[in-house]
Parts: C-alpha cells; structure tokens; sequence
C-alpha cells in the first residue's frame, strides 16, 4: 500500500550546496519540468560539505513536521559517480529519496519501512547522468516523477540492506546518570544533544531536579524556557525538537562555553 | 470588515533563523500542512539573532511591495517561552503574526491597526506547544489557519497595547538642519537612514542643494543615483524606501565611511 | 511567433543582493501581485556585489535545465538609474529580462535571439520608478506582466545591439594543446574552467589521455569522477555544466592550489 502523496505535492530539498551557486535552482527547474505544480521547499543547504551526518541529523528532525506524503530529497553526497546506490524510501508517513550513504540512518532507525528501492531505472533519469551531480541528473528526476504520480516500484529493484551510519548511542551509568553527546550546533549556538526527552522522564522523576554537565562544568538543573538563566548564563533544557539542549541566555552556547558536535554532556538523575 | 486575503494566499517569512538549520523549512512544512494552497515568500532570515528592531524595519520597507491582503510572519523572538503575547494585527492591506515585543513598531506607527488579537485560543496552535520555537507551534500554525481562511476573531482576545519599541525621531534644529541617524547597513554597505524623503521635501526646497555631514565628514549634495558619484567615492541620495542613505560608487559606504546602526547624519538645507 | 510560457509560469531569479536583506523578497512580492500564480525560483543571490561576468556563467549554466517557457531575470545592475537600457530577450526556449550590461552575454553567443525589446513602456514598470532598484521597480513587474501573459512586443521597442561583454576564448597552440581560464570557483571550491568538453574530445581522443596543467603543476589526466582521485588530492575531470574542472577530491581545490577566476589551465592531448 502506497504512501497517499500530499496534494499538491511538496518536495523538500536538503543538500551541502551552499548558496553560491545555482545547483540547487537547477534541482528545481528539473524537478518543475516533470511535476509542474509540485510545491520545492527548502531545508536546508549550508551544511558542511560532504557532511553525512549533519544531513541525516536535519532530515530527521524537520522531516515530521511536513504533512503526510511529503517527498524529502537529500543529496550530501561524497560518492557521487561511484558504484554508491541511489534509493527511494517509503514510510508511513513520507518518502525520502537520497544516495544510499547512510543519510537515511534515523529515518530508518524510526520505522521499519515499506519500500526501499533503488533509483536504478533510466527512464527516471535525466537522459544523460553527468558523474558529478546525480542531484539534478537522479534525484530531482525521481522526486519530479514520485510527486508526478509514478509509483517507486516503477523505479527500480527492491534493496534489502540500505546503509546505516553507526549510532552514537545515549548510555545510562550503573548510578543512574545518562550519558550523551552534543549532535548539532545550531545557528544561535545552541548545542542540541542526543539526549531525548522521552528517556530522562520515562522514570518519572523531576526533570527539574536532574543536573546537567558539560564542557567540564556543571550547568545546572533542567530548565523549561531560555528566559529561566540570567542574561548569558547556560542552562540545559530541552529543545524543539525533544533533545537535550545546552543555551546560553541570548548567548552562543557553543562559543561561550567550547561545545561541537560529538562533545560529551552527562546528566545526573536528580541532584547529586 | 476583515481585509480580503490574496488569491491564492500568500505567507512571508522574517526571522533570525539564518540557513544553518531547518527551522525556517519546518515553518514552512507546518504552514502547507494547514493551508496547502499558499506560496511561502522569505522576507529575511540572516538578521542578527534576538535583533528586534531590525526586523522591525525590515518588515516595515519591505510589506508595502506585496498585494493587499498578504500575511506577514515575523518571528524575532528573544522572549520565547515566558510570558510576552503573540499576536496578529490587522492593517488595512495585510495580516501581521508576531511576538508582541515591538517588532510591529512600525507598522503599528503607520496606521492604526483595524484589530489586534492575541494568539491564545490553543485550537489554532500545534497540540503540543515547545517553550523553545513558537515559531513552528504558534506563528506558523496562526499564519497557516488565517490563509485558509479563519477569521481573526476566533484565534484569541483583543488586544488593547501592543508594544512598541521607543522610536528614534529625526529632529529638525532651529536653524533648518535635520538630524537623523542610520537604521539598516544593507548588504552592499550602503547606509540607511531614517530620514524620509518626504520630510526634505516638504519645504518645497531643492534636494540638491542640501549637504549631508556624516562620519565627521562633508559628503555633498544629495544626488539621485549612485552613478552620480566618481568610483569608489561617497554620496548621499534617496534610497529605495523612500529614505535618505549613505552610499559608495560601487563600493562599501558602512566599511569605508564607519558608519553603523545609530550613526549620525546631518542635513543641512541648502548650501551652508 | 512567441514562446509558449510554461504552465503554471516559472520566474527565475540571479541577483547580487544578498541574504541580509528583503530586496529579493520585496521582487517577489511586485511579481506575485502581478502574476498571482506564478512560481518563483531562486537561482542565486550570493554573487560578488556588481560581478556581471559570474551573472553572466551562473545563466547560462542553469536555464537550460528550466522547462521551456521559463522566465528568468538577472539583476546585477551597477549602472542602475543611468541611461542603460533594460531589455527583455526571447530565446526558443526561454525569456531572458535583466539590464542591457553582458550580463547575457552568453545567452546571445548561444543563440540568435528571436526578439531583444527595451523595457521602455512606463505602462509595464511600478508606477514610481526609484534610480536605485530597478529590480523591484522595473524588471519585477516586466517579468510578472510577461508571466501574465502580455506580450513582449508591448513592453518596448526592439533593440538591434544588445551588450556582450568581452569573452575569454579557449585557444589551441600549434602543438595542439588547448588555453583556457578558469571561470567559476564553485562552493566546494572546485575551479570551473571555460573548455568544454565537447572541443577536447572533437578529434575523437581519448580524455583520459589528456594531461592538465594548472596552478604550475601537473593535474594529471582527465577522470570521470572525484572518487578517482586519493582523498585531499586534486584531478581534472568533466563537471556537470560539460567544462573541464580542477577538483580535490573530498577537498576545496582553489585554496588548496591557489586557483581564482582567471587562473589559466592548459591541456595536453595525449601524454606529453
């Protein structure tokens, strides 16, 4: 059973293009010339080049705030032009289309999906695939024919394994404390961890009365709102996404206090 | 008498977003969700984070260019999660959804508002409200509703004070000279103004008589385009809003003069 | 005979202005007044204030791949409000609407024009023209009203001599190699060059054969994709716009060997 496509269709388009170029326009004007009322909705493009996991990180998070039957495209793609698959994922909700790079890895960490299939079909392909940008020769063309009502079956063969990037996985330490890692910094400097919200309530403790540390201090207990710290003071809290953040009151978190991605952030259950 | 909504809708966006991350493209996934049919413009995302006052003027210039009846969200949102209002303030010509922490300033001063109606009815925001990005559960949603057609009345209660940040008031001296200062340093280092056009004008007296002192220096006459200068030297003309600016042929008139936000600029009518 | 719009109409956009301000918005909004169903696209806006020259590439390297009957505007103007003309160009395949300054300089080599019209009909501009944004007040509404439907003969009067700008030709030496100038440093850092593919492999050689030149060292041979060089080293090959590039693998190829536009490449059929 298929995905009901959203009408009209929306495309949305995540890739390490950056904006000083037309790669990501050019995408569009493919992608229009097969689905002419598809709606193109930008995510995101100024990720660090060839950034696999930043790209898998902001599909994954944005991707559930689109309607039902959204198409989401992704092309960070270091392997462009080699043996590298091309796939169309189909989930309950959405399908995602992306080198098989492991892009797709939280995607398919939520849910089993329907259908995986590989973009191996050349009658969905633009006539001639340069080996350097499969964005405009594979992906926009599939996305066009997907919003244009081919079905994904139609685009090539079943895959059974698509990639996946190792997890970084949230630990709990035998006295309780969970231990996790920063996964983005965003553009106020907020660092958002791996830590979701779901397993630091799920013993129904007091949320407020957990301590945070990181960077080698302690940031305090978990707060409900950036306005709770005094003005450029840290504090932790959950963010919008239900992660585990660390702010900086009208600050930048990241620079005030030396956090990236992969800096470690542990959380004691209550106060120590 | 609600205004009449472009057919079909039309949403802009203005926020200090930036293009790092997802946020505006899950505005805008939330935005389709409710209201398929609207085009979604982005006014400005790259402004200083927690910048009020430049969104203030942005949305000011930049919404008299849209047909009547567009909706303009702004999300510049430095008290995100305590207590501030959301608001949508109808003018004669368009729908404005944004925090109420002044960022409406202008448009407030412009005319006085048909209605202001806080957002607070929960039935028109996400089921789920972060204390972290009203943005996509608040603003996006209110914008969402509004274009597909839900009267104003019914998201929430009127609203009798919105906020207005203090204006900075171009003063006139005794002996004729107009002080002013500059608002916005726009991407070409060109200095913006508060000075309106109209105001040297009003006297009936010849623009290009007057002088124009900024940065401790004589900067002539004002001209009437950017070609009236020699290369890479100064000159004052109206800009394109309507105000007087600061600029260099082909050059950076905010790096090269030091002029920033708040600088100072003087007007002396005709020849001093 | 006119070319037969696209349906729904699709306006595209190149300009100099930037992310940190409301002019491109401000031009979509005068277009979708206009031309209330047209979409508009966004190819670039993070060019070098007033580079005409890189306008010039980023148009000619990214419509073709719009369906036909696109409508694409370039507005990089330094000579805004002086007496050059603004004019509207018709292709076979697209409507070109940009200042009379080069900027489709390549458009013109591509193809002879079927019309170049002057932008000369007050009845088709704001109704206030400003010498400073003639985006908004001129080439926003020729495009929305040419999206709309009126023809290109009402806009103005035809043109005889559109501008080109000076073109850097690709030269083959008595040896038979070939000279030509890089011409674009994309956002991976890629040096584009102006020597297409189809004149290194006209007399029937083998590119992989070739040997490149470039930044006073040797590149090597011509790959088929970045995967064919080691990590962090560089290589020539074909990149998607059909023009010979230097790349470095996983790598930004201009910093890492010192390349900007201009920088010339030479090729060797054949080993030397």
């Amino acid at each position: 059973m298929a995905v009901t496509l959203h009408d009209p269709p929306i495309v949305t388009l995540t890739t390490d293009f950056g904006a000083r170029d037309t790669y990501v326009g050019v995408m569009k004007g493919v992608i229009l010339g097969i689905a002419p009322h598809a709606g193109v909705v930008d995510l995101v493009h100024d990720l660090p080049p060839q950034d696999v996991q930043a790209a898998a990180y902001h599909v994954s998070v944005a991707s559930p705030h689109f309607p039902p039957g959204t198409i989401h495209v992704v092309v960070v793609d270091p392997g462009v032009g080699t043996e590298r698959r091309a796939v169309a994922v189909e989930t309950s909700r959405a399908v995602f289309i992306a080198p098989d790079n492991g892009v797709l890895t939280w995607i398919l960490e939520a849910e089993t999906p329907r259908r995986v299939i590989e973009l191996s079909n050349p009658a969905y392909r633009l006539s001639e695939v340069s080996s350097t940008f499969h964005g405009r020769d594979v992906f926009a063309p599939a996305a066009g024919h997907v919003a244009a009502g081919v079905d994904l079956d139609r685009l090539g063969d079943a895959v059974a394994d698509p990639m996946r990037l190792p997890v970084s996985l949230v630990t709990r330490d035998d006295d309780g404390s969970i231990d996790g890692q920063v996964q983005h910094i965003d553009h106020f400097g907020n660092a958002i961890t791996n830590i979701p919200s779901a397993m630091v309530l799920e013993d129904g403790g007091d949320a407020s009365a957990h301590r945070v540390r990181a960077a080698g201090r302690d940031i305090g207990p978990i707060h409900t709102t950036y306005a709770d710290a005094a003005e450029h003071e840290p504090l932790a809290l959950f963010g919008s996404a239900g992660f585990l953040e660390i702010a900086v009151r009208n600050g930048d978190a990241a620079e005030q206090l030396g956090l990236h991605r992969g800096s470690h952030v542990k959380l004691y259950p209550r106060a120590t």
